[in-house]
């Protein structure tokens, strides 16, 4: 889906001008979140995969370009951008990036471009629009898995996504922030994730009676069979599961108190000889009621959420940004910022590294990427692209699952908490500090006092 | 994109439970939204076009289909669902649905399909997620238009949406419910919508200084250019465009206090003989911050919004169903409903007609599709697709959204506050609420009773 034209019309006016001035600096871009969504004190990087895969693919077909011609904005653009820079136009820069699952935080690079100017240019927001809405949902599942523990958490939102794309990726960045498996066919089949699925309450509709419903469902099932057992009284339905002898895998609540109910429903099963028949709950849940449901002890042996993980509802956007940090001008690489009020940038190629203590990590510091390493810290972004090329292999969803929740358990348990969450240390080192001044004191040198000891947005 | 695969395992399981029991009945699904969200008195209708295109190509490939005989959930099918039945499956039924960019509300159907049952269930998941993410952003689009009055609104939201494919499809969604333009190329490409740009701080850093940037790029767009003047200093850089004689068509604010910056930079340009460069706004914005911008009377000619528009921040989800109203049981059209608590459906095949008085509609009522109408009542459900081929040609969007402004205006004042909303009069008609008082006393002769005079959700 994402091509040559999945980008704002000003990427290619930009481009465009670049062209015609023969502008082929290299420069480098990065792409970071301004601040975290009050409801988050993490964020889990996740959209890498895709971005990758973008720009090793990344062309504009003949059918695009001679669209482009006809496009007003662009009519003053050389008759060469179109015939001979487009039409040739490759990824040929390098990237750097944080792997997938990672914790991330604001104001640290996920990703860096590296490439001429153009290229690094016409990029932005398909990146931008892959890694945000991506890293939102991977986000919100990391919360409402640690919420369920050892319960496991299936993804079922994609009928609430924004669109059947988004369903997909929104399905594959749950399953590796922590959900087991998706009820998105589509995201089973391109990205091997497991689904799950179990019936909807038309089943039960379409039948004369639930008796009907559920024996003909369970013929052909047998015991992987989940019952949705709410379409008219929950327990009533227990017992008739019970009394006609079918022994379903699980039974699905998705309405009313679902701690009275699964405890009822627990209770007739278990009298009823079916212990080993789970209790699935779903219907408008999040990390809080789930919280609440485990914090309850309701008999839940697992959680079907759809909409607060398909949209990220609480926080359905993240300021993300992807900005000029430095340029090559005539060989010598020049770091730039800018000042715009409220929103200003903070100079030069940068490195995150995550400094760790006994029991985890205990902040993380943004400096130069030239620079040392600070004691105790891991360097988190690595080269992901070079030259156009793809320089490591696409990782399972199961082993960035696996990281990614002991990256999360790892973090300091204020950080981790769902409501007013404590802010993770995340400091500049003395050498960016200085390089941010300096460029702006030459910036501006009457303008407003920018106060470089806070981060920089 | 959408595919066969475009659907939650469940819509698979139980087609081939219905396709083992030989189960072809035809039945009617309606979609609808059961709340509107808190912060809106009305939708708009969006997303029909991209259904009807869906319906018309749905297919299982050989791949597909080959992948889900390896689906563990989907052991029990019997092999010829997977060698016949999804080999040949196409859409045959019928759809009717509310025209793009027509107010709808709570409980009233938007769109309903008619088909046999298997096929009516397997494409629930992609028109819920096709519908509701476009109808959210249209209802939002509204919204903003409506502050901005005869200000133009540029959609600008494609980095903050949930992927590349929601950017598209937000963009048209915006277009139709009342944006200009947008910034998104591939909805130009395919939608034929004008797309706009302007430029980028990157253009602006990647210069030695704002000047060389500025006269660069009107180097080659001449009077059709629009300058970004915040990198630095906004009042600053309007003054360096007067002094360099430049004749922008616009210049572009993007930070600070818009209603001070827009006065001074027009003092500016106005003063330099720049009267006729417009002045754009953007950064943030929403219906809010727009209303408010107009009602200060900033000096602002057009409207730039992303976030709020591309990912309908503030409502980024509808809680939109498809629920089963009636089946064919042998020979017999049989209404059905569900109970579950809060969750009640309202039966049989519905058909909305909106009534109008002197000035503009003033209530809706939803009845049965084959009652008559109610006085001064125009029915809102058209047929769309018969026997699985469409029946309307394809709108353009301007069409389209002259349509939708209009009848977003001449809803009641009231309905139309972008705070504090009153809610819009929706009825049932009284054969619609005898019909679901029998249901409900047949299917639960000692549940609680379930109070048929207030709209089922």
């Amino acid at each position: 889906m994402l091509g040559g034209l999945s980008t704002d019309l000003y990427e290619l006016t930009m481009a465009a001008g670049y062209h015609a001035a023969g502008e082929t600096a290299r420069a480098s871009f990065e792409l970071f979140v301004r601040e975290l969504p009050a409801t988050r004190g993490y964020l889990v990087a996740a959209g890498l995969e895709q971005a990758i895969t973008y720009l090793e693919t990344w062309r504009y077909t003949p059918d695009e370009i001679t669209y482009l011609r006809t496009v007003p904005a662009l009519q003053g653009a050389d008759p060469t951008f179109f015939d001979d820079y487009l039409r040739r136009l490759r990824f040929t820069g390098d990237v750097w990036a944080v792997p997938e699952g990672t914790p991330v935080f604001a104001g640290e690079p996920i990703l860096r471009v590296t490439a001429p100017l153009g290229e690094a240019q016409l990029v932005e927001t398909a990146l931008l629009a892959t890694i945000l809405f991506q890293t939102a949902v991977a986000s919100k599942a990391a919360r409402v898995t640690q919420a369920a523990g050892a319960r496991p958490v299936f993804e079922f939102g994609g009928r609430r996504a924004h669109g059947m794309e988004a369903a997909m990726y929104a399905a594959r960045a749950a399953c590796l922030a922590g959900c087991r498996a998706t009820s998105n066919v589509d995201a089973g089949y391109r990205f091997g994730v497991p689904v799950s699925g179990t019936m909807a309450h038309s089943w039960v509709m379409a039948h004369p009676d639930e008796l009907t419903a559920f024996s003909r469902y369970a013929a052909v099932y047998g015991p992987r069979s989940v019952l949705l057992i709410d379409t008219y009284d929950s327990i009533a339905a227990a017992r008739l599961i019970v009394r006609a002898g079918l022994r379903p895998a699980a039974v699905r609540l998705d309405s009313g108190d679902l701690v009275h109910l699964s405890r009822a429903v627990r209770d007739v099963l278990d009298a009823g000889g079916l212990a080993d028949t789970q209790i699935l709950a779903t219907g408008d849940l999040d990390e809080h009621k789930v919280a609440a449901l485990v914090s309850a002890g309701a008999p839940i042996d697992g959680f079907g959420v759809g909409t607060a993980l398909s949209t990220s509802s609480d926080a359905p956007s993240l300021s993300g940004v992807y900005k000029l940090v430095e340029i090559d001008r005539a060989g010598t690489l020049t770091p730039v910022m800018k000042l715009s009020a409220g929103k200003q940038t903070c100079p030069g190629v940068k490195q995150v590294w995550r400094v760790y203590g006994p029991t985890g990590p205990v902040g993380d510091v943004v400096g130069l990427a030239g620079e040392a390493a600070p004691t105790g810290g891991e360097p988190l972004l690595t080269c992901v692209v070079r030259g156009g090329a793809r320089q490591q292999p696409t990782r399972a969803i199961d082993q960035i699952r696996d990281a990614c929740q002991t990256a999360v358990a790892r973090l300091p348990e204020g950080v981790r908490r769902h409501r007013d969450a404590a802010v993770y240390p995340v400091a500049l080192s003395a050498a960016l500090k200085r390089l941010a001044a300096t460029i702006t004191s030459e910036l501006s040198p009457r303008a407003t006092v920018v106060d470089t000891s806070s981060r920089p947005s």
